[in-house]
């Protein structure tokens, strides 16, 4: 199983979303099956982070889109919740404050990609803008067709200052949607985040399978490729996930960087300072210290 | 055990950092007796967030200041690495960057305060100006003496807006301290951040036993208690640390905020885009959309 492969939109490729299983689970019968994989890329993915944060070269910026009830809060807690959260941030984007609309649409996102050393998590992106502002026509299609090439290139500047960045489209089915729907409404600690444009978005199912495909077949770059990820089943996907950032970052080769300091010398300053703290005794009172 | 009450440290009380045992452990015997506690408080402490987050009326900032390899990345790491990622924003303070040391101490801490509903942690905080510049001589002591009443004043602020600000001090000995530094020249995967100051500082124990104990003393107010965390058994701060938070936040009643739709009305939404989904079957292409 190599998901980073398997789901990779390959650039300039033909999507058919319709065509693409959201309940497939590779050879996996069930979550407890994935279970101990999930764990093992959980604790990969930590430690790749370490030496992510240790190196201070490069970042990465993963973005998650899908339709509502999709599972980006999920895939963000549950996988990437394996970081630490030290060295990420998570940025939602929702409808555009005045202050952001008085800017171009990538204004916003740009100010929250990722410094050295650090990862950025986008729940919805800069892709909003040629998604949801173009099925609801909020901007003419001269306007929203301009943004692929903007997006693109934005993408090339982050990856040509070393930022590793990494697009999933969680990929779920109108069953599996309603579903979820269903399940918000039969739990009343989930009742105050329903909103009526859950069900209006919903009959926009084709519009957005049409701005998606679009999304998917335009800006997935060999420096920023897209990921399908089938969602349907939640442990699936954050298996899936999971194991893709690994692999791209397995993939950059990071490596600690050498010690500012002589360890040797190090090593003496430490013996003395045994020696000051033997003396003294464990509070140190008035021993060993400069005062 | 209450460790709220027994580690909170009692509006202008006297503290003796050397007559308080570090590697105080309660009556719990190791670190596996302790586990469980530690993953219930943790589940408990992810439901609180949510609650707050769903709430969106308060907001939680935790402040945590210790020596040297007291435990700070850890204790942020273990426990609050339970919390969503999306609602939680962590930020160091190291030495002022040249913008910020261009404004008051507390500028670039104000700036990170948590918006509502979220938690924001400080990795050191504002804190750092009454200790590290006190015990350098970076400024006259007619300038940090001062600072305490603005740090006062500046959490009252936060706390009569709704923020729960909850200070943990992660109390070590030198001893353990010795140790730490031991275990990271040992190991090659910490020698890059091995530092000369580390041991510089650790030369200075006393006069921060004596700072710190002035913060302790002067700026543990009802609004904004300090908690001294026995802290040489990482498995004990972990769990006094959590359960002190889940006990802040408990004591806060959050409540889900009510709908702001009618659930019976969208009910009924739910019922008619189910039929329409069960009609154009599950990819739904050119059927039950607006196009």
């Amino acid at each position: 199983m190599n998901f980073y492969r398997e789901f990779r939109v390959l650039p300039a490729s033909k999507v058919k979303l319709k065509k693409i299983d959201a309940s497939y689970h590779g050879d996996l019968d069930d979550g407890d099956a994935a279970l101990p994989l999930i764990e093992e890329y959980k604790k990969k993915l930590r430690e790749l982070q370490y030496r992510m944060y240790a190196e201070h070269k490069r970042s990465l910026l993963i973005c998650l889109q899908g339709r509502d009830a999709a599972g980006k809060d999920g895939a963000i807690n549950h996988v990437l919740g394996a970081m630490n959260p030290q060295g990420c941030t998570v940025t939602g984007f929702k409808q555009p404050s005045k202050a952001e609309a008085e800017h171009d649409f990538l204004w916003r996102c740009h100010k929250v990609t990722p410094r050295r050393g650090h990862v950025a998590i986008f729940n919805r992106s800069h892709y909003e803008d040629v998604l949801v502002q173009r099925v609801h026509k909020l901007v003419p299609k001269k306007v929203w067709s301009g943004r692929f090439a903007h997006i693109n290139n934005f993408e090339r500047l982050l990856a040509d200052n070393d930022t590793t960045v990494l697009k999933f489209y969680l990929h779920i089915d109108a069953q599996e949607q309603l579903e979820r729907f269903k399940k918000r409404i039969d739990d009343p600690t989930k009742h105050w985040k329903i909103s009526e444009s859950d069900y209006s978005e919903a009959h926009y199912w084709d519009e957005y399978t049409d701005a998606f495909e679009d999304v998917l077949e335009k800006c997935s770059t060999e420096y920023a490729p897209w990921f399908i990820i089938p969602a349907n089943k939640k442990w699936f996907r954050n298996l899936a996930i999971s194991q893709i950032v690994v692999s791209a970052l397995e993939s950059l080769d990071m490596q600690f960087p050498k010690p500012t300091v002589d360890i040797d010398s190090i090593r003496q300053k430490y013996h003395a300072l045994s020696a000051a703290v033997d003396d003294a005794g464990p509070d140190r009172k008035n021993k060993g210290s400069k005062k």
